[in-house]
């Protein structure tokens, strides 16, 4: 199996431990529905990528910590397509939770999926205690106050807000979480791989911000133009298209420049190169000079 | 200091670790005001009274369990106050957190509430690891899906639903996770102190569903009236309102019976019997002759 189809399997067995027929069946649905079919899956790629670098000496630890951080992911876009945020009826072309099974079930199913992210990681972790509370400390300020992904949606309310730091602590922290929690649960040190995940997360949601204003509904699976209408802080609006995209390829450069020299690092250069191909495809915006010029800046070899 | 005093400042302690300048500040301020000023915090303190009937030997930890179950209630209060559920503008005579902040503030005031109790727990275990796994994952069966406080919440979206097994889910998940987590913060065996969490809980949502019909507003310092209208299962509606008072006074019978014999038995039952006039009191409820009889029908002794 690849990565991918290990991880959908992971989740899958994570869900079917908290499913119970004598339990709300409409939640039981929801939370189902939250989580299949999936997006990229990246997040939690890039958990096993880092974990597979440093040796992966506890599989069933990094699967933990891939699952959760997914999950983490998928509860927060039940939450953020709410009515009171972003009103999002369609998301990877189905229906949005609220829109499937009402506003209230929406809350729950968000809630449920971050206390099963925690839930199932303590039951991966039963074969390395000593590492089960770094890689849960590492995943919750990635996700908690003041600088996870809920401060960073949260910051969508506040009247003045830096780019850079909302976008840092809405996708950034994610991502950087993801990344350290690898390398914690190889029993590796997290600092070298930090830059990798925020540069990453960093270029995710400047993607996101880019494809708000060019890509067509079709191929987001979403509604496109919420930044604008909502007023929202974003790259584009910032920077304006071609200094966003520009941007994004910065930090596409910085990212794979970031890798540490180890076994696995040419397999996550390639993870990276091929999802920014992903994230902002050439068809889409074509910059081909603008992409060559910012490589060759920054010195990184493909 | 008493253990209120003692719970009020660690819960302090608590947010002050996850407040910071540079994150968002509604979020921060929103926080504190879910949390300050707090209701008879009655779940942390089971979890101190058994951790302490239990020898008490690491009382960081102990705290640390405490702190998590009362933030995890206090965030769950949040969420249940939201337009789509309650719509309550009113708790503890202040405005509700969507009242005051806005409701996508109160959707991440709940999450974010969710992932500090975790948090500060994994913090709190420094002292006794080998507790870690089995201390959160307590609390956080009595939260999550399929049978924690979030399922019991979910119970009010099903068309049919148990009124036992909805009050179970809804409130009593948390009090078996309070009383469980203090024996397994004291390194006790958690079993014998199940029962005890399990009638206080269901105990807690009668009595709640009693002063729904009976009480004034001022005292409740929110709303009355509230299941009739959002038609709601409640033990009034399905038992009568002498039925649910019957019925409370066993409950809380079944509780002071349940407490297994031990050095702070007499202050444990002490406690359930003050919160239980606290609770449903005789001023507002003229039950005497219901009760004395109830508990002679239980063989208990005060």
């Amino acid at each position: 199996m690849s990565p991918k189809e290990l991880i959908e399997h992971a989740i899958d067995h994570t869900l079917k431990n908290f499913e119970d027929p004598t339990g709300p069946e409409l939640l039981k649905n929801a939370i189902r529905h939250a989580v299949f079919p999936g997006g990229a899956r990246i997040r939690p790629q890039l958990t096993l990528a880092v974990a597979a670098a440093n040796g992966n000496d506890d599989p069933k630890l990094a699967m933990g910590a891939a699952v959760a951080i997914e999950l983490l992911h998928c509860g927060s876009l039940v939450h953020d397509d709410l009515p009171c945020f972003d009103n999002a009826d369609l998301r990877r072309g189905l229906p949005t939770i609220h829109a499937a099974y009402g506003e209230r079930i929406a809350v729950l199913t968000g809630d449920a999926l971050i206390v099963m992210a925690f839930q199932g990681l303590v039951s991966a972790a039963s074969q390395s205690l000593n590492r089960l509370a770094p890689v849960l400390n590492t995943i919750m300020s990635g996700v908690g106050a003041p600088h996870g992904i809920i401060a960073g949606q949260a910051w969508e309310c506040e009247s003045k807000v830096s780019l850079r730091v909302y976008q840092q602590a809405k996708t950034g922290a994610l991502f950087t979480a993801a990344t350290s929690a690898g390398a914690i649960s190889a029993g590796a040190d997290p600092k070298p791989w930090q830059l990798l995940g925020d540069s990453l997360g960093e270029a995710y949601q400047v993607a996101d911000d880019i494809r708000d204003v060019i890509g067509d509904m079709q191929s987001m699976g979403k509604p496109v133009g919420k930044d604008e209408e909502l007023d929202r802080p974003s790259a584009t609006r910032e920077l304006g298209l071609s200094g966003a995209v520009e941007y994004f390829d910065g930090l596409v450069a910085k990212a794979v420049d970031s890798v540490p020299e180890c076994p696995g690092a040419p397999m996550l250069r390639k993870l990276v190169a091929l999802e920014s191909e992903r994230l902002v495809p050439n068809a889409l915006y074509q910059r081909n000079n603008v992409r060559a010029r910012t490589l060759k800046k920054k010195k990184v070899a493909h």
